[in-house]
């Protein structure tokens, strides 16, 4: 008699436990089932935003948003533990019961205004056609001025907190966006209680009680050593702003992989998992891959590559690095100094790129092969040598995040020819933002943070000519995640470690994590063609992102000015008005 | 009974004569018959070259071309001669025999290898496939290096002849392409009895003599108060290239207007014209459109928009105009000094970008619009703001010919955000050229050569939102030519001064020509406007073109080095070896 014919499951089976990650990306939300023992992912289930990104206009009203704004609605955020989580439960075929801890992650900083209780001021009576009221995602990009002022003031005064963020606060972090809401629409500023990032709202959504975590908190709410800007800074920006910190950001703080509070009746109603269980601090999708890659060591640099990049890297340094968007102790995992930096447009320029500037010849011709476009153009372009095309791309057509922390630049081609053809573009955008990966690299190394190793995370691994690109670019052998959901498995992870089947991060993450090292090698003599090319980068970085010639934030202003930019406020008095008449 | 039942033709039927102008273009030939006596345009016909432009390989043999290289086929001339001739002929109902005269008009600096009997090198036995051999199209762009060397070398010796051309030789035109033809393919050099410009050896073909037109020898050829460059200074350039002017250019000098000879036998034969007609000096198409705009007074410049633009102005000034093509004592008519300059890519920028740019989803709504993509991009354009799209443009895609004569450069686009549609791309390409001509405008006054006017012909005068753009960005009102065929025009009215019909070109001009003055007018607010746009291409002009960062050029190295460009000669033994295997 075998041991299964008792009828009893396999011991195994029987033994297991699981956890459920969510990660909240750009454009949906994704529940993976993981098994605790292995990382294991034995069900997913994915949700759509129903109203997506507001960038042209506001969807409950069809008023019209000026330029650089995003929004989304919270309740698009609630479906997904509606929806995905009790989905991927059923696709799993794990019984519910064994599943022992819930964690989220989500894109940062994504931010909104609620009350005491957490209703997000867009769902309060009164303020539903109040763009002001809705969630500012990463990529609402309409606060450049404000951080332009929060930037030149902490310099002016020498705050110490500036260095932690490589000299500058981005205009898509918590002080920016608010003081733009503060300056522009007075009424839900004051009526908000708390300026709470998503990541933190979700959490709340799940356990009931508003745990700030660790990394949102340090990467951008400028929380550092235990305190927030001073009052005397914040009433320099705007008098009515000195108490920002204190009534509208200031909260339990919650470290990474700590349990915030258990599942809510009505989230376990919601999601079909059992009520108490673990619910862990809230993280960021970036920060929260890099354990699932097994990467929390010092010096190992994951590059999570999709929409936009993000880097992050542990290190037992700690180093003001040139235009790093943070480092925060903690900040991707306990007892390590957790360094950020990012891109803000990769994947994004690639897509804009086939939507807007790739003809219908190619279009067929990809269909004619059996291809997409992307991977149509990414073989004529893999034929190709460096520097064939004759161009130098600055990846800037979002701005850019590090190390120049400004997103009124923009876009440049330079070299285009009456030959240039689609895919000489195309490889010189995957080229330009490979450039811009070793501009961070080189500012950690220039810091004396070391870069031991380049993990690549997110979608854009599955492109192996943009991969070897970065290897050559680089100079580095590059590691990469195996696994399709890095950041649900990260959050699966955290799920783990709250549930306490893990002693730490670090440990779930070895025993969890996946990781191909070595993928990719560079090519030596490709590798020293892309040192010519990147000096030519460099060299139009410095002038176009350094002050040599300042024509992009001419441009932008001449755009706005051209586009008769109305503010949030006119938007509102527009749409009062057409409805009255 | 009236005057016609005699049976007699009408007076004025009976009195008038008629004249043929045909105008050779980068693609085709055109002839035109046209009336004397008020220049009415009776019948055209158009000939497409057979072979095109050979710009990546020799059409004869299927030999790769290196990078830059434009070639044609001299018989694709004659064909125009014995097509198109008769056909406008046919067309025009016009009696042959009242046929007093034929001028021709040709691209320049175009130019080929000829016997001392004017038979091409490349119909010579054991020529067909030595690409040195055909013809070099204007836009025959691998000389530059030599045309650097010629530079470099005149500005060295202070050659007083550099300053007519705005300091700098272009690698387009007859030096710098039969520098190249020395140095890499000695036996066409040695075997070449004259380099000859297409727009004389037309006229050869049809009057069996070599007159070398006054307007391209002196803006082409450097023939300068009736002198070439020394032979110490050739020598300096090659030993072996001293008597290059007195060995392969020299000829007779033929002033614009007057008769280089009779129609042979065999060319009536061809055209189907009268032998011993006035057969007129040769003339280039954009000088000749001066005419056919009634446009030869001092101060009205001609802008000949096509694929490329060329600018024309006489003037009663001698001044040395920064970056002009060239100005030369009547070059345009007897008895002015005749100005050139040009911009390398206009209607081929356009063009180029509606080929390789635009998605299937714009074609798709241009058809249900019933227009052509041009048209459908044009009109979204229209729809904006001046600087709406965000974007500056510096259009060297083809290189610059003025101000800057360096056919290195290449273009660039500055402003590209993740919002950038095509529209915005194509707005901002219509008005880099108008940038373009606006700097050409601006470098004149500044020597003190006045422009009293604005004239456009060309195809590209037929797009109403461009025409616009120019008004706007040169300040200006602009005339327009009034007729489809300017060029075509241009040399009827020349062989009517030819046959002896009028007495000069100035008087034919003012009876022939055709234009519509102030067809456009400058809006202020727009003007204003496009002054800071114009600002912005300055500073991108002048860092990119005059050495602030000559990344252009080493892109270009790059891309030579990448091709691993192989010389003509590389070619040619590789097709020996070919053939041999």
């Amino acid at each position: 008699m075998s041991e299964h014919s008792t009828g009893a499951p396999p011991v195994e089976q029987d033994q297991d436990t699981y956890v459920v990650g969510v990660d909240y990306g750009t454009l949906s939300g994704r529940a993976v089932v993981v098994r605790v023992r292995d990382g294991a992912q034995l069900g997913t289930a994915v949700t759509p935003y129903a109203h997506e990104v507001m960038e042209r206009e506001l969807a409950p009203t069809g008023a019209a948003l000026p330029p650089d704004w995003a929004l989304q609605v919270p309740q698009d955020y609630v479906a997904v533990l509606k929806e995905s989580v009790p989905a991927a439960l059923a696709a799993s075929g794990v019984d519910p019961s064994r599943v022992v801890g819930i964690a989220t992650d989500f894109t940062a900083c994504t931010v909104l205004p609620v009350l005491a209780d957490g209703t997000p001021l867009c769902e309060v009576e009164g303020f539903e056609d109040r763009p002001h009221a809705y969630v500012k995602l990463w990529k609402h990009h309409a606060a450049q001025s404000h951080a332009d002022r929060i930037n030149e003031l902490a310099h002016a005064r020498g705050e110490s907190w500036i260095g932690r963020y490589g000299g500058k606060i981005s205009s898509e972090w918590e002080y920016a966006k608010a003081l733009q809401l503060l300056e522009e629409d007075r009424e839900v500023y004051d009526r908000m209680d708390a300026w709470v990032e998503a990541a933190d709202w979700i959490v709340w959504q799940l356990c009931g009680s508003y745990v700030r975590n660790a990394c949102t908190a340090g990467y951008k709410g400028i929380y550092q050593d235990g305190q927030y800007p001073s009052r005397d800074y914040l009433a320099a920006l705007h008098p009515d702003f000195a108490s920002f910190a204190e009534d509208k950001l200031d909260a339990t703080i919650g470290q990474l992989g700590e349990r915030a509070g258990g599942l809510t009746a009505e989230a376990a109603a919601w999601t079909g998992l059992p009520e108490g269980i673990a619910v862990a601090v809230g993280n960021v999708d970036a920060h929260v891959t890099a354990p699932a890659a097994q990467a929390v060591g010092p010096g190992q640099m994951v590059a999570i590559m999709g929409t936009s990049t993000c880097h992050v890297m542990n290190s037992d340094v700690l180093a003001e690095v040139d235009g790093m968007c943070g480092v925060v102790e903690g900040g991707i995992s306990p007892g390590a100094y957790g360094y950020e930096a990012g891109q803000s447009g990769v994947g994004d320029i690639f897509g804009w790129f086939v939507r807007s500037q790739v003809p219908a010849s190619y279009e067929a011709a990809a269909q004619a092969a059996g291809q997409d476009v992307h991977e149509h153009l990414t073989s004529l372009a893999a034929a190709q040598e460096v520097g064939q095309h004759g161009l130098v791309v600055l990846d800037w057509h979002n701005g850019n995040r590090s190390v120049l922390v400004d997103h009124s630049l923009s876009g440049v081609v330079v070299g285009q020819t009456l030959q240039t053809q689609p895919e000489d573009t195309y490889r010189a955008l995957l080229e330009a933002t490979a450039f811009g990966t070793r501009t961070i690299v080189e500012a950690f190394e220039a810091a004396g943070v070391a870069v031991t190793e380049l993990v690549v995370a997110g979608g854009l691994l599955k492109n192996p000519l943009l991969m070897q690109i970065y290897a050559d670019v680089c100079r580095r052998p590059l590691s990469l995640l195996d696994v399709d959901q890095g950041p649900a498995l990260g959050s699966a992870i955290h799920a783990a470690v709250a549930a306490g089947e893990y002693p730490d991060v670090h440990a779930a993450s070895a025993a969890m994590g996946k990781v191909v090292r070595g993928a990719y090698t560079p090519d030596p003599a490709r590798a020293d063609a892309y040192d010519e090319l990147f000096a030519e980068y460099t060299l139009l970085h410095d002038y176009f992102g350094r002050g040599g010639n300042d024509v992009m934030k001419r441009l932008r202003a001449l755009r706005t000015r051209a586009h008769g930019a109305r503010t949030p406020d006119a938007v509102v008095v527009d749409e009062v008005e057409a409805a009255v008449r």
